[in-house]
């Protein structure tokens, strides 16, 4: 299959994520989350996020490590307040509801953001025991639809959030490229904005495999839970090597960047060929509305999805494979069919 | 860590699965099963196990595929007979009962296999609305404690459960040593002993991660339910390809044959300085009682678990790589420690 | 306490219901529904609803009766939709996703009751792995609103549904003041709209306890999951009792009659007095925006809740025990506030 | 139907319960536990168990009781320590798992009695990811099959759960026959005994319906529990007026103490016809061999359940209706069967 920009875990594994596999792929190590790389990776995380008592799980992939950290900061009768796009919400097969058992109240959003003025309006009937309690929040950076939450955003939404007693959980899944667009560094997570729990995504960061959950504060009952929803790995080092090479060689700074360029590329070729991206391109997605004639076209030789089956808005996706190329291959397919329009 | 006989996922990749990854890693591939390689890995397996109607399901682990497994054959007011000692009533923290939502009820074993007596005594009040209704058998092949139902055992349990209605699932996490054991073919399973699952394990059998569910029916529910329990691999591909290897370069039956002949010769060993083994060795597994003395310093050089606190009944494990001079020097303590007993 | 508008179950039970139970308080009979006046009650019910084959189980309250309902009607990778002011959504502290283990999807509604448009645009991704898939639609007749689907809108919403292959379910819990609104027959249920399950309501209607399920065809199923939801009463002559004495004696007829007419005297009066309901008063039910001050001071004398913290919207219900005489000094009550005013 | 053995669910509610319904029949009450009914029951409750910390919460049936119960002490992760052939683990269709979300360890039960020994063993792998940790015991009394743990038995199973950091639960359906048998003051169970929880029956003591949860402390999320499982009642005086009036009239003492003397006159007459019960008679449940003629024949009189389909062991329940009459009607029907066989 050609380079496309259908999603990005359709890349293969970058090279030095491969390599470091390759490098621990020797004489036995203990199982489960016991071995000497995983701790290592695991004090790697914690001084990347500049706090001491993270507590890191080591999970397979994104939508577990959602559960994961949703069934351990709330019990069966609280439920968590969410955007309706949000993966949580709509990508998940009701695996936040079934597996992690707690319920999700969707909330509309404005370019896939939640707004403080819908969170407050959601947040009625305490102590009501007919009503299942709202215990917290889980906030996409980058979002869904590619959009990021200001830092006055987040601020202003966490601030809110800790007055309420609620906690807040960020589905992070492609989190550097929030970060690296905000200028933000890692450490403001858990120390500026003290949010209670992150979903760390290696997947669609060019890992073969492998995602976290960091939280705050150690919750013991976490490894159970980790372990009861399927999701304990046995040979951990191999997640443990990928997150250690992530950091050590600043591959996170690099991908995001990498992406986030040529995602601007894109956008600026299509404005300048009038059509305009649905959101603001802030991360490594591009929404934008395509003819559905086009749509068959282009994906002959681009892959990529169709976001909404009515509104026919796709979404293209930068990898950490992308290249210039592709865009101005990409564009100039767009060339071609406004011409045969004419 | 040097090589020991702690566990078959303790040690590291086997190369010509690490080089199947390799093989894969290159241009993009569409995720979550839809790929390529995942549609030659599944053609593979129908072929190796001879059944062409076979659903065939890559997971991350062991846990998710028997969780997977049960879910699909089973509702929430259902029960699964299986044995006291199973991975699945023991070793996975309640998995099957609070993800995989199916009772189970744990049935005495004899070497760690179920008895059709006991079976036939615990398929009681069948229609009664006040008793969780049996809904089939789960056995484990080779067993947790090594041993390996013989052809007879297994055909006396398939015919008995599937004349009473009740399905059969086999938790086959090291299936292919059994098979080795029994010079039983692959194609057996759902041919002649006609079971309607099995969980395909990889992990404990050389590769990076990956194991299969196999339905002898296609469950198009499974599919969701796979998403559901957190378990669908976003880069099937990688799980796919080591299949491949595994089945496509005589792997499985390598690699079982070679361990099988280690602990053989552990087991005779053992025996010459009598210590007799706990049970008999017929797969990759050997259980023996040790001096809490012992234990203390054969770890040092030769790690492996004590499978039983109150007994003190050590599990002696061989994997892929496991060499003749690992037994050679792990004997060679006991003389040790026996002459210094004299 | 004083007779008041709280809530439809705040008055005492109705006394030829209590005389229903009394009636059959003599000799021994046998438990968990199968008594002879169960079997009457299942008779009688399905020759009022005029289906044969309908399958009626009764159970303690409403609540349950849903979970039942939605449980049996659909697997947990599938989901329901429902009007975001639904008894499902808000008021079971999420017992339909923990209990009932089925994601709610939840509607915006126009008075209470969901929009033709709004349940096609909600029914997307079918056969997408990732996403729960609908099965079925919701419907509270009347609404948690006290509005009233007509025919003609359930008309559009059974035909479309069953077109779709979803399933439609009701939450009846006050049924009967709908059918009486609307001058239909239960027949038309099952015969003319085609519902696959209907929550019949007896608490809300003068019961001393008691509900029922009552499902289009048979699932033997539903057996085991009232059992499971724990749900399944042990004397259950003593529900059986009260419908068939709700049935027999026309009381389901009489106190809707009874309600919506005071419900419809109160209506009047207030708009004579300047104040405007929220919504047509089509059931048992009126609500109506209140000065903070006078709610305190009504409240003393006449008990009824506050149904919207934000907009001090009020819910005044009526009960089989209300009286004219409760609505003039409702109503007095009014006229001296609004004379305190000028 | 005539009064038989069936169980003591088949009788009608006690005259003196019915009354009590009666009495609270008039007026408007709040509903969901919020009456003067229900706090007038709830401090009769804690004055009868002398605790006045007692948190009382009622339910519609004793499956509930225990769910709750379970739900309230144990997290998904956690086990609770169960005999073998407890209401627990073989009635309740697996709501425990399924509802109560808590996995039960079955152990073997002697007369229907956990042993000490068995606990011990039972409480293993503590602190193991892997393994579901228990986390109490739940033992009944008395038990499904009559028998009672004697004061000896209570206290040394109470002193090692709490010493090991387990809680102790009592499925106390019946618990009136066990503390009258052993003279034992309710007041002892949370004062000397130290019990954390407690399923406190009524429904097969007279009631109409109704039981209770009683927990030594309090647990602010045992309310949206009860919500959650569908137990809330809404005219929750109706299970109030009944416990007031049971503990009020003393009939707790005087139905105990009726039933155990009819059980013990029937122990008595079949000992003297040669045939002996199965267990001893401390409550009010006798269970004896019978011959499966016999068992056909008897039936058709005196109705009972065969408890063992393989032994032929049949259950007879004495109930607050039970009379003289009926043992020796009962009795001399043995006594014709008996000739018959010379």
């Amino acid at each position: 299959m050609n380079r496309g920009f259908g999603s990005d875990n359709h890349s293969p594994v970058h090279p030095w994520l491969f390599e470091s596999l390759n490098q621990v792929n020797h004489h036995h190590a203990p199982s489960y989350g016991t071995d000497e790389f995983t701790l290592k990776a695991i004090l790697k995380i914690r001084s990347v996020f500049d706090w001491k008592d993270l507590q890191v799980l080591f999970v397979f992939n994104g939508t577990a490590a959602n559960v994961l950290a949703l069934k351990t900061l709330c019990q069966s009768y609280q439920s968590v307040l969410v955007s309706d796009v949000s993966h949580l919400n709509v990508d998940e097969c009701a695996a936040p509801e079934m597996v992690g058992r707690v319920k999700l109240i969707p909330l509309p959003s404005k370019q896939g953001k939640l707004q403080l003025k819908d969170l407050k309006q959601a947040l009625i009937r305490r102590g009501d025991q007919h009503f299942s309690q709202v215990a917290g929040i889980s906030i996409t950076q980058p979002t869904e639809l590619g959009t990021v939450y200001s830092p006055e955003e987040l601020q202003e939404i966490c601030r809110w959030a800790q007055a309420q007693g609620l906690f807040v959980h960020v589905d992070g899944a492609r989190l550097h490229n929030a970060l690296s667009f905000l200028k933000l560094s890692p450490a403001d997570l858990f120390n500026k904005y003290q949010v209670d729990a992150l979903s760390l995504g290696g997947t669609k960061n060019g890992f073969l495999f492998g995602e976290a959950v960091l939280f705050k504060k150690e919750h013991p009952e976490a490894l159970y839970y980790r372990k009861q929803i399927t999701q304990l790995p046995s040979k951990t080092r191999y997640i443990a090597a990928q997150f250690l090479a992530y950091y050590e060689r600043q591959l996170f700074h690099e991908i995001a960047e990498h992406q986030h360029q040529l995602a601007q590329l894109l956008e600026k070729g299509l404005i300048e060929r009038g059509i305009c991206p649905e959101y603001p391109v802030q991360s490594n997605a591009v929404f934008v509305k395509l003819e559905p004639q086009w749509i068959k076209e282009i994906r002959k030789s681009h892959f990529f999805y169709v976001w909404d089956e009515h509104t026919k808005v796709c979404r293209l996706m930068m990898s950490w494979d992308s290249k210039v190329e592709d865009i101005s291959s990409f564009l100039s397919q767009i060339d071609s069919l406004q011409g045969g329009l004419r």
